[in-house]
This record gives structure tokens, C-alpha cells and sequence, in this order.
């Protein structure tokens, strides 16, 4: 095994240097977008959304406690070690005590990404709209420096939480890495269970308001979108800041947390751990640090270096980044394998170990940054308008809402084919090269641009309530058709953030998936057993389960705001003159109360079909449950988010006008227009509720059944046990 | 082990006797319904489909020869056993041969069954119509005896040819029972590459029309549904017939004769074949036999023994169907499995075998019956305007279509769970009992009603297309109501009949699966190897790919109709009048054009991904793709086809006006009625085409994949051998 150029000291220094920089970057970011007014409401939402999830977060903390301390019966003496049983390591008890702080770290973690996130995003909406003055290219780059005030932090902060843990779990932990590493864990589970309630309980709020003000707003009052006298457009534009900003940078940053645990703890029990090379042992880390600083090159394409002057550049402009960034990382890859890593190691094969070379290693990493960049541009493909699949859906409003519904479905459908293949082929290359530890880097690769990625995400929403914010203060049509164009852009934008938090999710709950059953001991998950078959199967109904929840609920909630719009309209003299204010608390009470109410069942799904199982059935159903939740959960996932992407910009489309075939469409109004306006009502929950929390419903089951998985392997399977 | 009771005679009389008794008892229906005259067209369509098909039939033939001839060279010498090295077997090229004549025969009998089928449904539509004059017990009684013959009919016909096809191979094969099944196993993929064009076809013709015709005339010109005066008229009434008579007729069918195979072919490597006991290994064909004369028997239930008085008896009659045969039913398994079988035995094991009591194996099919009835059951409640579910997907109309939308989508997914339970506890106790062949006696068992099953489904278009004729006649509007009151029940058991051709698809493919990974001789199917994993992910895309397919063939061909339609009524003078006729002909060729043309993509994707996958990635693959297609499509199958039905019911129910409830949403015309239309025009792809055609899909896939398996094992796997 060939030594490793970079000393450990430098690894020391590297990580939490890199995060500090990122921190610095997004800071400057932040000076940029100077401070304008808040928009009200969505800082009182998400103090009352984390009151409920924080009584939960203890709860759950707890319960950690008891069944993973259980599992030496709460002896405080050093036992045999798992994967060595001639040495001894720390007790149960301590992983029961580290797993439960680390848990409750990276829930917190999590929680200030997004409200961080959220903060910054409804600083910068009103900024965005008064440089859409001065013309489209500053309003562009507002926008987008404000993302990545939010991208960089989030990185940054996830980054340089888990390295101090990790320093300060060492300090008891000492030698034994396999404890330290395991114990860490928590903060995977921790920042995804906060991701859950961030993703549901804000996609919930935001679609309830954005459908029940469009019903009655766009298409019995035939008002605009955003329109002052809608009682429901505090509560939309709230919605916006809280689902897509701050639920995404959860989600966003669940997924990185739970792929360096992953790869971490793979590597505590191969040959880093176990000769403990500290270099190697953060490659995960160091991945990430790099990435930071790639990012922070790639965004001064796009803020500094060039300057976007007409709208049609937009586009191109986000696109570029994409690439840029992958190509700087493929070299960042390149050299941290090369200074990190020794040229050949081991790595933990269920069971065995097997022989890696630090190539393969860079090849796992590479394949999984690269898929990351194909499933963005096949996402951009089928929901940009500037392609024939919008177009397509566009024209299929011709005959009416019907036809636009099958055929938005049908793309979403299609959409599917190429991003699986993209996972499959790194998948297949990653694990054949170094088992789960290849499918953890991977998603280490996809997620090592983030902080761009996050960037042109973030960026979406915030143009979105700027052309809000344009609407209500009445400015001028120019204005406004300025930052709609950032917004169709936007649409284009979110959905490619979305098929990268997919695809990362996909890959992060395999490598969770397969550290769960290094930890729990079994060695094949083998479906043609009937335990794993009707696993598989239930765990594939899984996602449907979930998603008939969250669309019911946000349907409901939205019936009820459609009520009380019209009774305001109705009953408030001087509304639809412009005379008089609606009351826009009352629709944002109605949103607040439902997505609370409503994120508890679904949560409690995700959060207790781990436990169940693994608890009744044990760990080989368990298995199938998350072989099945994932391979079916990923596809729901990817069409739900592309089909609800496709009918916001074909009506978009329509709206704009740009084509000849799009102006015989429209204008506003239309038949064919009112149609699509149909289908972006019925994707509104697809792609802001249901499809993206799906991610998170993957990953936490897998990462969950990985922090329960001592507990599983000693007392589970009850009613096996039993009959 | 015990002694057989029922002699090797019996068993071979017994067969044979059923399936005449259940052929004379369909054309004793047949004469009650007499003579009326024929829909023009489907015949027609159907010529020409089986003209392409039957070229299709030919072609895959041939490849069946040679690559089954090419496992040993087209050598004619015997050679060592497959399962028993020790002993002399058949040639491979025999397997080849009888495996083509096998797979032939089956598609000529679903050719036959699907074809007769429709006849007699075209039959008995104007005989509906003609009875309703006198009451709706009479036409009730028509419409179910029709779908008796059609049933009867189909399930005889399966047995019987099966059945002869068994002995006279037998006369080459003698002993070597193993090669004797294995080649029947061909039958069972005839059959279901015919259901695959015919319900492919089929669906895409008849929801062209469908929604071609309901887009103009019920929405924009405002006639009503069926109106003469509507151009596209004709081909939705033949479409009724060919997609929703002939194609479910040719799917069950598929099921029942896959599920035979699985079941045989399992058992001829089992203690039944080995010691050449030919009852108990005749115990699929006696489960079926005794099934044809307990759902003679339930017939009689409804067509003799009670009088249908009013409206609202007749769900609880079919209800009532479905509740007497699976009772009677339970009564027939317990005595076959007395007599049948000794009262212990052995059971192939992926290698091993396994011991097994007759009360367990009656326990496999009864689990597998009752589950049918479970599914049934629900399916039932979330398609039917009596329950909550879908009077609240009506109630979501009031605010539009997006609503509907919304709530149909979420209640088809919610209608997953318990049928995906069902299927999981009966796949558990099954597997569990006696490996593959419980799942494939349990597939059996739920199929052993298959008479009855198709009898109520057969009723629901038959019930529809009289509504069609009692409109197209001008008859009185109180004929029209009966019919209409006929059909709403035809909705809903037309999803229960979906319901069982998905969960009987959902164990057939599992069986075939099984008996696959046995004949591949592969002992263990592990997710966590690369090859299974990548398979496992991209099976659980073909369904969605399948779907996109399909989905955009209807909306495109809908669309060429629309304009088709359009045209008529803006160029021919007189037609809104009622003056002059439209030009039927065009409209049913531009559904015969688009039905040959479309069928043709989805068609090759299913034939050849098991081809390509086990050709080029090897059989460890190839079983990742069908596990992962079978999690995932019966998912998507059970979901599409529930939001379809309860769609189409929400909006008869607003039709109806039933209640204050109803009332207070229709009548027709109102918005909320015309919110509905859209849902139920939205829900007509995806219940009668993409969804029912999924279950062809992981069926078809797994059998071809049986009869490929020899080839496969011996010369599959081309790339990872190359790299």
C-alpha cells in the first residue's frame, strides 16, 4: 500500500479551513445583496412549525437513547468489538449517548440551514425586484448572489459541524474509530428528520396557499397571479420562502450529511479505520471541502466574469455553471485522490475486505458527479420551455385540460428513462469498484457542487416572490414581465435542483442501505425469500402511501383556503375595487394550521416503518422495505417533480408569447391558457410536496434503520422469533 | 407420504369434463341471449390487428426455435437432465420444437378467446338495450348472462386446449416429465404476447375514441354522451368491445395459463414429477376444473335464484358474486386437496426440496383466493359512488378540475395499500409453505373464480355499449337512465376485475420468477450485488417508461380525432341538426391506424428488454429487472386503474344526482359536472390502457424470460463476459 502525500495535519487544517470560506464567501455574498424588509409571516411560520418538530425532535431523541442503550442492557463496560470481536471497544451505552447527541446536532444543523436560508432569501426578494429596474442582468444577479449567500452557508455549516463532532467524539471515542464513526450516524438522521417535517410541513403551507389563490384569484376573479387583492398571496409567497428554500437546503443538506456518515462510517471498518489513517479516513471531508472552493470559482462566471444582458441568456447562464462546476470538480477530484488517498487500500465488502486502488476510488466519485450533470440536463430538457416536451404539453392545451394532464404525465413518465440509467451506470461502477464505500463517494461527487447546485435552486424561488413583490406594489408591466422571465428560468432551475437532490438520494440510501446490513450482520439480502420478497413489495407501496397523504392534505387545505377566498371576496366590500385590504392573516393561519396538522401522518410513517419493521419483522423484511422504498420511490420522485415543472412553464410558455406558436395559444385567458393553468394547479403539489419529499422518505428510512441497526440485530424480528 | 384418493383415470376424466361442462354451460347463456345484430367495425379492427400481430406471432416464433435449438448446438442426441445430471432427457432442440407449438397454440387460443368474446359482447349489447325497455332486473340479467358466456367460455377453453396439449405432448416426452412442462411453458407466453397486443392495442383504440369524442361533443358542443350525431360514436362503441372485452379476456387468460405453467412446470421437477404421480400433478388443471363448475353454480345465484328489482340491488348482486364464489370455492380446494394430493410430498426448492402437507398447499390456494376477494372488496370501496372516497373526489369538483385531479390521483394511490398487504400476506404464507409452487397454486387460487370474475367484468362494457345503442337509437330518456344506472356498477366491477388481473399478475410473475431463477440455476437473487441492484432499478423504471409510451399514444391519437371531429361538425352541413350523418368511417380508421402504429414501441419494449437484459447482462440482471418491474408496475397498474374508475363514477355520480349531495354539484352542465368530465376524460388512458397493460408487462416479461432461461443460462450474459 503506497503512502499518502497529504499528512494528517493538513487534512486537519483543509476541512474547516475550506468551510470557514465558505462561510466568508457566502457573507460577502450577503454584503452584496444589502438588507431589505422582511416579508412577514414566514419567520412566525417556521418558529411555530419548529416549536411542534422540536417536542418530536426530543421525543425521538429519547427514544434513541433507550433502544440503542438497551442493547447491552445499559451496561457502562467496554465490550468486544463488532467487527473484530478480539479487541474491545467503547460500550452500547456510549453509542446510545453519542448517537442521541449527534442526532439532536445535526437536527439543529439542519435547522439553521434552512432559516438561514430562509432569512437571506426574503432579504433578498424585494432587492431583486427593485434591480429588475435597472434591467434584467442586475435583477439576475441579485437573485443569484443571494442563492448563493444560502448554498455556501449550507455547505459550509454542514461541513464544519461534522468535523468539530467528529474532533470532539475523538476525544472520548479515541482508537476506536468503528464506535466513533457509528456513533455519528445521528447526524445524518437528525438533519433528514428535520428535512421531513421541512419538506412536508413547508410543501404543504406553500401549495395550499399557491392553489387555493389561484383557483379563485386566477380563474373565477380572472385577477393575476400575485395580485394584492388576493387574500391568499401573503400566505403563497410565505410559502415560497418556507417550502422551496428552506425545506430544499434541509433536504439538500440531509442528503450530504447522511453521504459523508455513510462513507465514514464504511471506512471506520475498512483499512483507514483499522490502521487508522486520518488523511484517507476524511477523504469524504476533504471531497467536500474542495467542492466548496470549486463553487466559489464557479460563481464568479456568473456574477462576475460574464454579464447577462437579455433575457434568452438566462438560461445558458445557469446551464454553464452546471458544467463549469462539473469540470472543476472532475480536476478537484482528480488531485484530492491523489494527495489523500494511499494507491491501494481495503475497503469493507460485507463480510470481507477488498482491495481498491485510489483510480477506482476516483472514478466512483467522478461517475457520481458526472450522472449528477446528466440528470440535470435531462431535467432541463423536459421542463424548459425552450424544448419540444413543454412545447408538446403547451400545445396539447389546444383541446383542453384533459389532454395537457395525460400528456404532462406522460413526459414526467418519460423523464424517468435516462436519469435512472445515469444512476444505474454509477451505481454498477461504484460498486463494483469499492462495494458500498464506491456508492457513498458517489454521492459524495454528486454532492460536491451543492453549494451550486443550491445556488441556481434557491435562486428560483427568490425570483418567483420578486415578480411577487413587483405585482403588489404595482410596479410597472416591464417590471414584472423581468422577473417572470427569471422565474420561467427559475422553474427550469428548481427542477434540476430537484433531480440532483433525487439522484443523490438514490444514491445516498444505497450506501445507508448497505451499511445497514454490514452493521446488522446479515450477509445477502436474497428476494427470493419470502421475508425480503413482501419487504420489497411493501416497501415499493411505500411512496404511494406517503403521497396519497401529502396530495389529500394540501388538496383539503386548499379547498379550505378556496373557501375562505371567496368569502372574502364575497363578503368584503371594496375588495376587488382595490379599496379595501383582505385579511391575509386569516389565510395564513389556514395554511400554518393545516401544514401542521397535516406533516404529522406522513411523518409518522417515514419515521415509525423503520421501527415496526424492524422491530416485528426484523432486519431482513427491513431490508426489502428499503430496497423497495427506493427503487420505487426514485421514480415517483423524478416524474412527479419533471411533470409538475413541465405544466408551470408551459403555461408560462403560453403567457410569454415568445413564438408564433406560442402566441397562437394564448393570450392570457385563452381557452388553451386556462387549461394549462389546470395542469400548473395540479403539479403544484407534485413537484413542491409530494415528489420532493419522497427523497427524504427514502434516505430517512435507510438512515434510520442504520442508527437502529444495533438495536434490530439483538432484539428484533419478534414475531418471527415468536411463530 | 400418503396415497392419493383420486385415481390417475379420474384426474384425466375430470379435466376434460369441467372444461366441456363449462364450454356447454357458456352456450347455453349464449342462447338466452339471442341473435342480435352486430356493432359494425371491431371485427374488422380485430382482423387487422391479428393480421400485424400475427406476422409479430410468426417472427417470434422462429426466434424461439433457433434460440432455444442453439443451447446444444440443434443437436439431436438425448442429453444428461437438467435437474438430474444422472439420467437421459430430450434433446434441447425437442425443448425448442414443442416450446414454439406451445407458444403458438397459446396465442391462437387467446386469439380465439378474445375474439369469441367480443362477439358475443357485440351480441348482447342491442339485447341489453331491448331488455331495459321492460325493466332494469331483465337487462341486468342479459348483460350478466353475456359476460357468462364470455367467462365460461374463456376459462374452459384455457383448461380444455391445455389440457390435450399436455397429452399429446407426452406422447414424445413419456417420462421425462421435466422437459415435457418445461416446453408447455411456451403456451403461457403465446397467451400473454397476444394480451399484450390486444390489450395494448385495444386500449389505445377504444380512449382515442373515448376521448376524442367526449372532448368535442360533451364539451364543446354540449351533446350528450353516445349522441348519434358524434363522428367518433362508432369507434368508441367498437373500442368498448375490442379493448375492454377482447383484451381483459386475453390478460386473464394469459394469468390462468401462465399460472398453470409456473405451477407445472415447478411441479414436474417436485416429488409429483419425479415419481410420476400424475393426479397430484395434475392438481393446477383440477383446482381450475372444479373452479368451472362453482362459478356455474354462483351464476345461477344471480341469474336464477334471485330477481335484481331495483337499481340500487345491483352492486350488492355482483357483490354477492363474488362473495358465493369464493365460499363455494373454499369448500371445492379443501376436497381437491383431500383427494388430489397424498397427504405429504415434495416441493423444488431452489435446489433443495422441501417437504409439504396437503393442508398447507390448500392453505396456499385459499390464501390466494381470498386475497382475491380482498382486493375485489377494495377496489370496490374506492371506485363505487356509494362510498366516501369517491363522493369526496366529487365533492372536490366544486372547485374545479385541478381539485379533482388532485384528490383522484391521491385516492388511486391511497387504494394501494391494503391490496399490496393482501398480496404480501399471501405471498408470505405461500413462499413460505411451499416455495414457488405456493405462489403459483395461490396465483390459481385467486384465478380459480377467473369464470365468474370475467362474467361481471365482461357485463360493465356490455352494460356501457347498451347505453350507447338505447342514445344512438333515440330512445326514451328512462332507458337511458337504466342503462346509465347498469353501467355505473359496470365502472366499478370493471376496476374489481382490474383488481384481480393485477393481483393475480402480481403472484403469476412472482411464480415465474421462481421457476426462472430454477431453471437459470441461480440459488440466491442478492440486492446487494451490482448486477441485481442495477437491474432491480432500472425494472422498476419500465413501468413508467411503458406508461409514458402508451399514455402519449392515446393523447396524441385523441388529439387527430378531436380535429377530426372538429372538422365534421364545422364542414358538414346539417350535422348538429341531426340532418345528415357524420362520416363514422374516418373516425373508427384513425383509431385502427393509431392503435396498429402505437402498439408497436410499448410492444417491442416488453419483448425485448428480457431478450437484450438476459443476452447481454445475464441472468442476475435479468432478475433484478423483473423484481423490480413486478414492486414497482403493480403499483402504478392498481393505482391508474382505481383513479380511472373513481373519476369515471365521480362524475356519473354527479350525473345521477342521487342524493342532496349530488344534486347540489350537478347537473349537468354545471361546473362542477364539467370538472368531472375532464377528471374522468384524464382517468381513460390511464384505466383502460396504461394501467391493465402493466400487468401484461411483468407477466409477459417473466415468462419469456422462463422460456429464454435454458438459452440464457448457457449463453447469456455477453458483456460482463467480455469486460
Amino acid at each position: 500500500m503506497g503512502g499518502v502525500i497529504l499528512p494528517d495535519l493538513g487534512a486537519e487544517i483543509l476541512v474547516p479551513v475550506c468551510a470557514i470560506i465558505g462561510i466568508v464567501f457566502s457573507l460577502i455574498q450577503w454584503l452584496f445583496v444589502s438588507k431589505v424588509k422582511l416579508v412577514p409571516g414566514a419567520t412566525s411560520f417556521l418558529f411555530t412549525e419548529y416549536q411542534y418538530v422540536g417536542i418530536f425532535m426530543v421525543a425521538f431523541a429519547i427514544l434513541i437513547f433507550l433502544f440503542l442503550g438497551s442493547v447491552e442492557g445499559f451496561s457502562t463496560k467496554t465490550q468486544p468489538c463488532t467487527y473484530d470481536p478480539l479487541k474491545t471497544c467503547k460500550p452500547a451505552l456510549a453509542t446510545a449517548v453519542f448517537s442521541t447527541v449527534s442526532f439532536l446536532l445535526g437536527a439543529f444543523t439542519s435547522v439553521v440551514s434552512g432559516f438561514l436560508g430562509m432569512k437571506i432569501a426574503t432579504y433578498a426578494n424585494a432587492r431583486t425586484t427593485l434591480e429588475a429596474r435597472k434591467g434584467v442582468g442586475k435583477a439576475f444577479i441579485t437573485a443569484f448572489r443571494s442563492g448563493a449567500v444560502m448554498g455556501f452557508l449550507l455547505a459550509a455549516n454542514g461541513l464544519l459541524v461534522l468535523f468539530i463532532a467528529i474532533n470532539l467524539f475523538k476525544l472520548y471515542y479515541g482508537d476506536d474509530w468503528a464506535g466513533l464513526f457509528e456513533a455519528i450516524t445521528g447526524y445524518g438522521l437528525g438533519g433528514s428528520s428535520m428535512a421531513l417535517f421541512g419538506r412536508v410541513g413547508g410543501g404543504i403551507y406553500t401549495k395550499a396557499a399557491d392553489v387555493g389563490a389561484d383557483l379563485v384569484g386566477k380563474l373565477e376573479r380572472n385577477i393575476p397571479e400575485d395580485d394584492p387583492r388576493n387574500p391568499a398571496v401573503i400566505a403563497d409567497n410565505v410559502g415560497d420562502n418556507v417550502g422551496d428554500i428552506a425545506g430544499m437546503g434541509s433536504d439538500l443538506f440531509g442528503s450530504y450529511a447522511e453521504s459523508s456518515c455513510a462513507a465514514l462510517v464504511v471506512a471506520s471498518i475498512s483499512s483507514f479505520g483499522i490502521n487508522h489513517e486520518l488523511t484517507p479516513m476524511l477523504y469524504p471531508l476533504i471531497i467536500s471541502s474542495v467542492g466548496i472552493l470549486v463553487c466559489l470559482l464557479t460563481t464568479l462566471f456568473a456574477t462576475d466574469f460574464f454579464e447577462i444582458k437579455a433575457v434568452r441568456e438566462i438560461e445558458p447562464a445557469l446551464k454553464k455553471q452546471l458544467i463549469i462546476s462539473t469540470v472543476l470538480m472532475t480536476v478537484g477530484i482528480a488531485i484530492v485522490s491523489w494527495i489523500a488517498l494511499p494507491s491501494s487500500f481495503t475497503i469493507f465488502n460485507f463480510g470481507t475486505q477488498k482491495v481498491v486502488k485510489s483510480w477506482q476510488l476516483f472514478l466512483c466519485v467522478a461517475v457520481g458527479l458526472w450522472a449528477g450533470l446528466i440528470i440535470g440536463f435531462v431535467t432541463e430538457y423536459y421542463t424548459s420551455n425552450a424544448y419540444s416536451p413543454v412545447q408538446d404539453v403547451a400545445d396539447s392545451c389546444r383541446t383542453g385540460a384533459a389532454t395537457n394532464v395525460i400528456f404532462g404525465l406522460a413526459l414526467g413518465y418519460k423523464s424517468v428513462i435516462i436519469p435512472i440509467f445515469a444512476i444505474a451506470v454509477s451505481i454498477f461502477v461504484s460498486f463494483s469498484f469499492a462495494a458500498m464505500y464506491g456508492i457513498a463517494v458517489a454521492a459524495l461527487g454528486m454532492l460536491s457542487t451543492i453549494a451550486t447546485g443550491l445556488a441556481i435552486d434557491a435562486y428560483g424561488p427568490i425570483s418567483d416572490n420578486a415578480g411577487g413583490i413587483a405585482e403588489m406594489a404595482g410596479m410597472s408591466h416591464r417590471i414584472r414581465e423581468r422577473t417572470d422571465a427569471l422565474d420561467a428560468a427559475g422553474n427550469t432551475t428548481a427542477a434540476i435542483g430537484k433531480g440532483f437532490a433525487i439522484g443523490s438520494a438514490a444514491l445516498v440510501s444505497l450506501a445507508l442501505f448497505g451499511a445497514f446490513v454490514s452493521r446488522a450482520s446479515i450477509s445477502t439480502v436474497d428476494v427470493l425469500t419470502p421475508k425480503v420478497f413482501i419487504g420489497l413489495i411493501v416497501g415499493a407501496m411505500l411512496p404511494y402511501w406517503f403521497s396519497a397523504m401529502t396530495m389529500k392534505s394540501v388538496g383539503s387545505a386548499a379547498l379550505k383556503m378556496v373557501e375562505e377566498v371567496r368569502r372574502q371576496f364575497n363578503s368584503i366590500p371594496g375588495l376587488m375595487e382595490g379599496t379595501t385590504k383582505p385579511d391575509y392573516a386569516t389565510c395564513v393561519k389556514i395554511s400554518t394550521d393545516a401544514s401542521i396538522k397535516e406533516m404529522i401522518p406522513p411523518g409518522a410513517l417515514v419515521m415509525l416503518t423503520p421501527l415496526i419493521v424492524g422491530i416485528f419483522f426484523g432486519v431482513e423484511t427491513l431490508s426489502g422495505v428499503l430496497a423497495g422504498s427506493l427503487v420505487s420511490g426514485v421514480q415517483i420522485a423524478i416524474s412527479a417533480s419533471n411533470t409538475g415543472g413541465a405544466w408551470d412553464n408551459a403555461k408560462k410558455y403560453i403567457e410569454a408569447g415568445a413564438s408564433e406558436h406560442a402566441r397562437a395559444l394564448g393570450p392570457k385567458g385563452s381557452d388553451a391558457h386556462k387549461a394549462a393553468v389546470i395542469g400548473d394547479t395540479i403539479g403544484d403539489p407534485l413537484k413542491d410536496t409530494s415528489g420532493p419529499s419522497l427523497n427524504i422518505l427514502i434516505k430517512l428510512m435507510a438512515v434510520e434503520s442504520l442508527v437502529f441497526a444495533p438495536f434490530f440485530a439483538t432484539h428484533g424480528g419478534l414475531l418471527f422469533k415468536i411463530f
